[in-house]
């Protein structure tokens, strides 16, 4: 058994830089993104190496997954790899009952554990889980159809250090005032009343946390481990066709709780059968607090109008826009364009979708470009950095799921078609679905088309009457349907400012003339807030004070001390 | 006009003081609340005397209320004291579109300000407040019935620190990292990537403050304050019968914010007819985003539960409870609750409701007491503590209306009377209806008597089994029914931990062994926590970081820089 204490000790320089870190806001990183920083055998270090992890990974294939938790009331399985790959791991089903009751009774030593003790906790699980990023790798790429160095960084590092930087802020939270404190209020000339108060951070009871499809841990371990830190106790649901990356994270932060002591119940995994609705009948159980989602914003916004009993945080669809007015770095645009609407097949949340140009085109180094002409040098940037097959399945991916296939297919009806999607074979996996993107010509007047969110491989060019009518679009697009991320390309500073005043105004974050390898669909840990709860696209930011505060409560009591 | 950063300069001190006080949470107020502290022709403030608030109050009787909003529609009028007097005020009624686009159109210049000019002007929005506390408190007690000096301190002053409190919380939460930053990313051996970033605060749009008829200030204070100083508009739609502190507050507010430069429509004024709805038409605009109520369960669920598009802060009912098990200081204990239950009637909902026996007595100065000697001496203690007409009323205050004055006359029938209810005739004001609380025993059986809010000058002595008995009831009362206080009295420290034990699984502030001048009813602004908001009598706290971090969203920009 490990000491708690012992384990605040070990992490607790991470802790501290970490806090650090979401003050300054400039750059850090706990868990390094290389993947040969990884199982190295000239390193001290114990991290798998990336054969070590895809043998853990086969380990797992067709066979029952390793959990031990009560309540077993059946068993679930047909997760099914966008690589073609059966993954045939059956996981057991659990009793809605028997688990909460479980998790409820697990918390009160992890409250009175206190803050420091927790955190030490909550780093140790993630030091694990980071030793196994190679493990976590396939078991993202395989559930989400994340190419492997993306379904590494972005499944591990990256989620790991948004992970921390939930944990650093729940932290600076928690312990923002004294544990305890002595009062006395002066009374004229008779003796000061005087006494001594404890201020005790209890947490709000089960959490629930709901993954999706397409970033298994990095949307789901920042509220997993906020509210774990805080106290309570954690639900994973996690998406039907993406459980194995949430079971093996289940798996690790269980025994770390056994070995310090604690209930493993804490962190419970109920894995459900594809269209089951165990989500919901969870998410209206008096026993749940707190629920994290990202998915649809059908479900997101029944969470929000029927939980009533939790805090409900939620992450839904946007319309992401990208404001084209001037660049003085053409290639440079159309290289970092490119790759933002490449990467991972467009199926993030982040991907640009609109990209507004005036109808009289644009101007470039100095030139003018007709909208025909970007279209035409875009559809070449992108062809150009996806033309050979290898490279660009290791960018792109693999298409999800049927839905995204499906939308990608309809699209090429809604306009001129820009740049065709092209279907690439991939070397290793030749049942993976990999597309291209497709990119569609449509005018500000087809606004049923382009303000809904069409997620996956596909962008819109859309042409308005000029920049400022681009940006009055950004912003009515934004504060109607919602964005996660949106850009601007201008040379000139009075656009950038307009565009930053609109950004604003609609409460989206904003990239601005992003030309060369950083891009508007990455969002950086401990600097880059992603989402910001203030547009419909999402209720809450990934990280900030809003997002931990409300997973706990402060309780005092107050006695008398003899007049001092 | 006065600049903006003039005022933060002159108020910077006091919030930089208000800022430690929230994190060492000991002793600290801002305003005085002696009232002799005012308007002192020796001191070189600007303070008003009793005489010049009272002329300032009778100013405003009978005639129309001095605000200058656009959109008027009608009047209002109909606030009558509870201690006789028809005030005769009216108060424009204003339509709710003009309103909340005046609100909606004044806030991006706020929001450019900062946090830093943004709080001056709070500050100095509070220093006039504070100024007319005398002005206030005679507009406190002729709505609410509390008496002068309450209506003073807990009006004046009190909420004034509340107010504070929720600034300095509110600041904290906005400057809690940088505003703009560098970040430099490592690349190996190419140059880093550096990007400059800046996080702007941004409000959630306009916020609706919905006031109560007996703290018309202080529970709406921290609301208002917290709201307005992260960057929203404010719309105050106060209690029918008590419009005149709120009225008198958002005139101050607006000249403030006038002078500084600012639209005076970030706070407005929405009075209503009484019975009108106004509070639920507005809660489902989707200009409001935030909500603060104190008021009845049932409109504090309605909101939570239909108004989705707004956070909701709530104060709801509660059941107050009391652990009695020993004391060595039965003269205190009982003094102290006499006062308790007797402070404005109990018209507070902090007032203890429940005090919890077992049925065998409790032990006093190490001597049994039974539980009817018990309800004797607290009978008695009551009894003398308002056995002067003149003392009394200044403690007891008036009867609000008369909801509270039915439920005093139907609890005389819920059981055995231990202490019967006295009309109290007030020397001042011969037709307030002034009445000292009433006892009645009850047993632990009678769930369905004492487990609801009882609100007013009524008290139960409730037998139990035994002191265990009383915690397991206690922990029950809270987690079922809620409550904002709670109170135990034991010279075990055994018994002791098991209430606080019981206090943090329901969620509640315990005060232990109270037997001087600190009583359960009172808070004290920057020390103690006002609910917690882990229970059903609120959804939140005042004033602690969930209470003010929901109330904004960062927005950020970047781009990138040179290569260094």
């Amino acid at each position: 058994m490990t000491n708690a204490s012992d384990l605040h000790a070990r992490h607790a320089e991470t802790l501290d830089r970490a806090l650090t870190a979401i003050k300054e806001r400039s750059y850090w990183s706990a868990y390094p993104e290389n993947l040969k920083a990884y199982g190295d055998p000239e390193r001290a270090d114990s991290t798998q190496s990336a054969a070590d992890g895809k043998a853990a990974f086969e380990g797992y294939l067709g066979e029952p997954f390793p959990l031990d938790q009560n309540g077993v009331d059946g068993e679930v399985s047909g997760e099914v790899s966008p690589y073609g790959l059966d993954l045939g791991v059956t996981y057991a089903h659990v009793d809605i009952d028997t688990t909460l009751r479980a998790a409820q009774a697990a918390i009160a030593p992890w409250r009175d554990a206190g803050p420091e003790l927790r955190a030490g906790v909550a780093l140790e699980i993630l030091a694990r889980i980071n030793a196994r990023s190679h493990e976590m790798a396939q078991a993202v790429m395989h559930t989400s159809g994340q190419a492997y160095a993306m379904a590494f960084q972005a499944g591990g590092p990256h989620a790991q250090d948004r992970a921390l930087e939930a944990i650093a802020y729940a932290y600076a939270e928690m312990t923002r005032h004294a544990a305890e404190a002595t009062w006395e209020k002066p009374q004229g000339k008779r003796p000061p009343q005087r006494m001594t108060k404890r201020f005790t951070v209890v947490p709000r009871g089960v959490a629930l946390v709901i993954g999706c499809n397409t970033f298994p841990t990095w949307n789901s371990y920042p509220g997993l481990f906020a509210s774990l830190v805080t106290g309570n106790a954690v639900v994973v649901k996690p998406h039907p066709r993406a459980v194995l990356p949430l079971a093996i994270t289940v798996l690790i932060a269980r025994d770390v709780l056994a070995e310090a002591g604690f209930s493993p119940d804490l962190v419970a995994l109920m894995a459900e059968e594809d269209g089951e609705g165990l989500a919901k009948a969870l998410a209206l159980r008096p026993e749940i607090r707190l629920i994290d989602y990202t998915g649809s914003t059908a479900f997101g916004e029944w969470l929000e109008q029927h939980a009533h009993q939790a805090h409900v945080f939620t992450e839904k669809a946007g319309v992401n826009t990208v404001v084209v007015d001037s660049t003085d770095d053409y290639r440079g645009m159309l290289a970092n364009l490119a790759f933002s609407l490449s990467l991972y097949s467009g199926q993030m949340c982040t991907t640009p979708q609109n990209l507004l140009v005036p109808r009289n085109g644009i101007t470039a180094d100095g030139e003018p470009k007709s909208v025909d002409v970007l279209g035409r040098d875009l559809a070449s940037a992108v062809e150009g950095l996806l033309g050979d097959d290898a490279r660009a399945t290791a960018l792109l991916g693999a298409i999800v799921n049927d839905g995204v296939a499906e939308r990608l297919a309809a699209a090429t009806s809604y306009g001129e078609v820009v740049l065709e999607s092209r279907a690439v074979t991939h070397p290793d996996f030749p049942d993976a679905r990999v597309r291209t993107p497709l990119i569609v010509r449509l005018d500000a007047a087809d606004r049923d088309t382009y303000l809904q969110e069409c997620f996956g491989p596909v962008a819109f060019l859309v042409t308005t009457d000029d920049t400022a009518s681009s940006i009055a679009l950004f912003r009515d697009t934004v504060r109607e349907h919602g964005a996660i991320t949106a850009a601007v390309y201008s040379t000139d500073e009075k656009v950038l400012d307009a565009a930053e005043e609109a950004a604003l105004d609609a409460g989206v974050a904003l990239s601005e003339n992003l030309t060369e390898t950083v891009y508007v669909n990455q969002s950086a840990a401990f600097s880059d807030f992603h989402a910001t709860g203030a547009n419909p696209a999402a209720n809450s930011a990934l990280t900030d004070a809003a997002y931990v505060a409300p997973r706990f409560r402060i309780v005092q009591s107050r006695r008398h001390l003899p007049a001092g």
